[in-house]
């Protein structure tokens, strides 16, 4: 297209449309939270009504695979079919006495965060009656921003992990790393600092470990319980304290038209070797979680309906976030 | 898979489900209308800053063209890129009194219709200086429900038709049906009394040109400029509210444990030999309304600034309705 030629951008503009989009972001941000205040009451109605129809969770995450990138396979699905009993999505950092009357970003906490509780029947397959995964939303001093979490340990009976000992590895490492003085993973570190502590992990036997397993594992790595070992970027609390603090003060100096230092600019923020890209057991672990979380938890009766059974109750399900039905023609 | 066979399904709470669906589909609809509203201030000053970037729109739909199903051609891209100066999306049916903070979706009209206006400069193709197309959120009585709207005229000059006379036929035909008593388009008819209109509008010479360049215009027929004409199911606002009225009195029987009276389910709703569907010059019209109004709208400057500028004073646009970046990893 010839659209971009004819385009003459005035720097300043662009600045001004920058500070525009994080307002918007935080609006968007603030109706999660309201959506997810809104929904609660409607949403703790429907567990009780799942409880009345046994596999219902079961037959959702079948349903919505395609959203998992195909993370679930045949012997996940298995489990789930014999074993999950029930599903629940938590906001663990929106505060208990916010409303969706409220108005302000800074009400509402950080409402991306989300813990994930998957509740199991006894089973073949592991002794816990409970994994719970949560992820918090981090902003990292490399200005990356996710979806960060700490590995889980599923206490897998013999023979029967499915993962084929990524999960434990995973956990194993995290462990080490949090007790040893030269990974400091509750710090913020950056720079050279953060470059001298990947080093060191990459000479731990437990970071060996969990690569050398990655690359042998090919079926263990595609299990969906390789979710609960997601790590993401290693952003610790207090990294991400300073961080916000940062875009907050980008942003003020935005607002008052100050033009960024050049020193910040020139940071290498675009270096992408970082310690944890070769230890991650499952590279896709935010958008899974903000599927499940944004997408597979509220609309889990539409999955589990799907085409088998006619709804005409509903009066309004036609427009929402999928837009690929064509209400009355073809 | 073999989860669905493990579920024995309890009628009574499918129906459970049915209803705490339409309440969350509620939701979904008041928070549409909630972040219209709060987007409302944001996006007004958006446009003063866009007033300052040339092609600025042209840009956007260029890069969002895989949201609107290709339905923009090289032709439509040159009008956009040499003549589109503004865009905006209002929301018609939401009272001017309504604000976020307020509860309840009666407080809100319904934030679906939607109207769209594309301003253009002086240009070789058309006398217009703004196009307005308003689609309305309706539900018809065979339980259909979605945007519906009226064919715009639009003053192509002398040989410059990029619909190559589809727009201008369709509009025709509306206007024989609004003056023709047979055809009774603000009339809420059903059954039979549809079945007759329908074959009367077959009938129509205007409705006969309409199919006849249907099949002969390929070209013509998937230029941008016919959603100018997008009708959608002809669903007048009495049939609407009738509709709802019954969509209502439907819910109220569920709530109250009563079943659906047999008649009722015996219509014929399934039969989608609707006279409409021959003439439709737009077939994907709903779609694309929802993608211009819910998507490109708000998240303009993201698919202007696509991946040509790299914004550092975001600190939230990554898990959006799109969940398709995995923020740290890879």
């Amino acid at each position: 297209m010839s659209a971009e030629e004819s385009v003459v951008i005035d720097p300043q503009a662009i600045k001004e449309l920058q500070l525009l989009d994080a307002h918007l972001s935080d609006v968007d941000t603030e109706i999660t939270a309201k959506q997810h205040l809104m929904n609660a009451p409607i949403l703790a109605q429907r567990q009780s009504t799942i409880a009345k129809i046994p596999g219902f969770w079961a037959v959702v995450f079948d349903n919505a695979a395609a959203e998992l990138e195909a993370a679930i396979t045949p012997s996940d699905s298995e489990v789930f079919a014999k074993a999950l009993t029930t599903v629940e999505v938590l906001r663990p950092e929106i505060p208990s006495g916010a409303k969706p009357t409220d108005l302000g970003l800074d009400k509402f906490g950080e409402p991306r965060s989300v813990t994930i509780n998957f509740h199991f029947k006894e089973n073949e397959w592991f002794s816990d009656s409970v994994l719970s995964k949560t992820l918090y939303y981090r902003h990292g001093k490399d200005r990356s921003a996710g979806l960060v979490s700490e590995p889980i340990k599923i206490n897998w009976k013999a023979g029967k992990d499915l993962t084929e000992g990524l999960t434990d590895a995973a956990y194993a490492l995290w462990a080490t790393q949090k007790q040893n003085a030269s990974q400091q993973l509750d710090g913020a570190l950056a720079g050279d600092a953060r470059k001298a502590r990947d080093a060191a992990a990459k000479e731990l036997p437990e970071y060996k470990n969990v690569v050398k397993l990655l690359g042998e594992k090919v079926n263990g790595a595609i299990s969906f319980f390789n979710f609960f070992s997601y790590r993401g970027r290693w952003t610790s609390a207090q990294e991400n304290a300073e961080a916000r603090a940062e875009v907050k003060a980008r942003r003020a100096a935005a607002l008052a038209g100050k033009d960024e230092e050049e020193e910040d600019e020139d940071e290498d923020f675009d270096e992408l070797d970082f310690a944890e890209e070769d230890v991650e057991t499952f590279p896709p672990g935010h958008d899974v979680a903000v599927s499940i979380a944004d997408d597979i938890w509220p609309n889990a009766i539409d999955y589990f309906l799907a085409d088998s059974i006619d709804s005409d109750l509903e009066i309004d399900d036609e427009d929402d976030e999928d837009e690929d039905e064509d209400v009355e023609m073809e």
